[in-house]
């Protein structure tokens, strides 16, 4: 039984946690961390990691950006490998994020589902078979009307995907408006729709003379990127220290 | 049987209406208009609407917009109807168009397919209903990357629509990337994709809580503008002095 | 105000009702009716109608197809309209609640969002324009795993408002891959897609030469019915008899 | 250069094929089999594959499932590499196809397009990452209202494939309006659309617990399947004996 600190367990996405490992034979929360006390949990919450007694072999943080660098300190100091789903990580925060892996298991994705993380991968293969036969590569996504930045992390994960693929000379354009040029070649045009409270929908075209080749993730609930918190943890439980992404747990 | 006058007989969509003419019990070419005579056809091709002696009908246009105002004052001098389905039209052309509109039958709409044409229609029916309800309105395109303007006509005669049943209080947005905001209530994202050969595809996305209805148009060849313009110039034949659009054929 | 009784208060949908109308302004329920007592409501709640003693406005029904009648009588005797959301009505209920509806509004839909009742309406026009021009049409409808009836109900009441519209001559077809035949004209085929926990889409296609048109609803949470129960319900308090379906609610 | 021998050189494809390599700066027709000589191309044109007197690399066959036998007999004979593209080949001929590969390089898929034969690669990859996360496979395919068999022949080659990367446990299901059961894991839907003219649309769905990943294939004109058998023709000149498809050419 694989036991785990939930970081952030009385958040929305610490509780959807709680209650998939509620149902979990193979792991369970043995305690959790959360500076807000008003939920009963069926483990303890203690309001740092500092406070917190138990043994673990993982934590899943779900936390705040800013919790970021005593999480990293802690996961180091007691050798506990650990799952970053937290966003709006900065730049230097990632940096120190990546130099924690070299002491300590740390994984950390732009997109915690199974689906999105094989398709970063199965792009590679298409990019690299379609973009030499001359096909065009456009991305759309679609998110919920309160998400603030455009395009969303995943959209432009898969086109970091697909760009470095094909030696990362494809530029990113986001609007087309302004100029009344024909489409250059080394582009991927990345178009962000708002409306309603879509989850997240992301649609990866490759467009070529006489035939189209698309491929579409779409959650429908953020319980998708839960589950797959829990999958890295699983698999990150007893691993050497290194800085690993969801690729490495779909193998 | 109505006559007509194809006038740009021998370009691309001019050859693609002879060809559909040649099959159709109702109506037919009795003479062509074109500067280039490298083509054989069953009528007579004249370099000018002038030189033309056959009695007609109709006039359908897929010449080039410099030549419309001798198209307006040969049609409203003989009394011809005419149907524009040039492209490129200057501001000044069209109101010169909607002038000509008071002496002639003319014809003259952003997108002829008859598809388009019905979504114009509906699309206004669908705003009014979820508007109130609060759904937010995006439009996506999808074009050959040959194509240099963005969004496409088309898809602004769509917003257009949608804006003017719902009291054109709405903004039209084509990109989100350089702010940080929550999506504003009354605007219409409209993002223009660009690859391959792509001949026409249109999406109207209305995305309320927990609910998405979608309205979409795919074009699979320029041969369905060849059609509608048929279908326009047998209805203009015989019509009063009016500005028509497609919406008035398809009723 | 609106005093609603919430007619099997206690089951899913009951529950996301009662949490919705927690926050309206406009309608609230005063009681609740249910053999199930495990939930801690806000409003009493009564293990049958006839027990209930609270005046209210009209009944939401979420309940069960065997409480139909009893339900029916209530709303008769008591004269307040109700709205009937339980699926799995036999024909001969059905009869009974288009009987009921002589004495008092009783309001019954195949699918309660307001979306897929839009589209209801407009694919009678849709039909109607492009049938005649030769489209063909089809529907593809997706749901989870679990569900065990093929087509959906709400797919074929499309198919059935389509039909209508184009005066009862289709036939629905289920299946091509025992036969070797050209596509007759007259045919609706209706396609069902089973997987994960999809909640439901519907898609119907006009096929005709060189274009498609498509409409397309989604829901992402059963919570839309809910949503839709409740539009229902304030419409229908103090109509007289009759016999509603959510296209009155719609305008 | 390599010189080809087009077989079936006066049918729609075989003109298609000419027309594309006119242009070629790689590859070019050297002479033509054809039955009916009606059509003036620019090389001698044969009544049979018997009479041809020029030298060359590869054969491409678009003509008849009749010719097959003595195509088979003239290739192994001149040992010149043969591209299958005849659609409608029984059992027994593909027997013969596979023998001829003993002695001759022979090359024969279900589907010609790059797109198609990419996604056959990539979905085995896909099948084994989500088909043991518990995603249901679904395959929907849109074709015209002319084709008589359903599903098509590329939808069962996607099924098979994924199939076969899942040990081959899968039943292929074509209707479910018959009998009311939740869906069986080990199954796979294939649903045919027909309507209009669509050329051909391939979409395979994989869909899990809140989240759905789909691939999708357009072929928005005949001429995609032309473009693949000319580069399966530069790919098969000069290789040795065996059976090959498309896989072996995008590699």
């Amino acid at each position: 039984m694989i036991r785990i600190i939930m970081h952030g367990c009385n958040g929305h996405m610490g509780q959807v946690i709680t209650g998939l490992l509620a149902a979990d034979a193979d792991a369970q929360i043995v305690a959790g961390v959360d500076l807000s006390d008003h939920i009963q949990n069926t483990y303890p919450v203690y309001a740092s990691l500092e406070a917190c007694r138990e043994e673990a072999d993982v934590i899943i943080d779900f936390c705040s950006a800013k919790a970021i660098e005593s999480l990293l300190d802690y996961s180091v100091k007691r050798q506990i490998p650990v799952v970053i789903c937290t966003t709006g990580i900065s730049e230097e925060q990632m940096e120190k994020i990546r130099e924690a892996g070299r002491s300590v298991a740390v994984l950390k994705s732009a997109n915690m589902s199974l689906g999105v993380n094989m398709l970063l991968k199965l792009l590679k293969e298409a990019a690299q078979t379609l973009a030499p036969a001359g096909f065009d590569i456009e991305i759309v996504e679609k998110h919920h009307n309160q998400k603030v930045d455009a395009p969303s992390g995943t959209a432009l994960a898969l086109a970091d995907s697909i760009n470095e693929a094909l030696d990362n000379e494809y530029a990113y354009k986001y609007d087309r408006s302004n100029e009344r040029v024909k489409r250059p070649k080394k582009e991927i045009g990345i178009s962000a729709v708002r409306g309603g409270n879509i989850v997240g929908e992301h649609e990866v075209i490759f467009a070529g003379t006489d035939e189209v080749v698309e491929f579409k993730h779409t959650a429908y609930s953020k319980a998708v990127f839960a589950k797959g918190a829990i999958e890295a943890a699983k698999f990150l439980a007893g691993k050497p220290a290194g800085f690993y992404d969801m690729s490495d747990v779909i193998g």
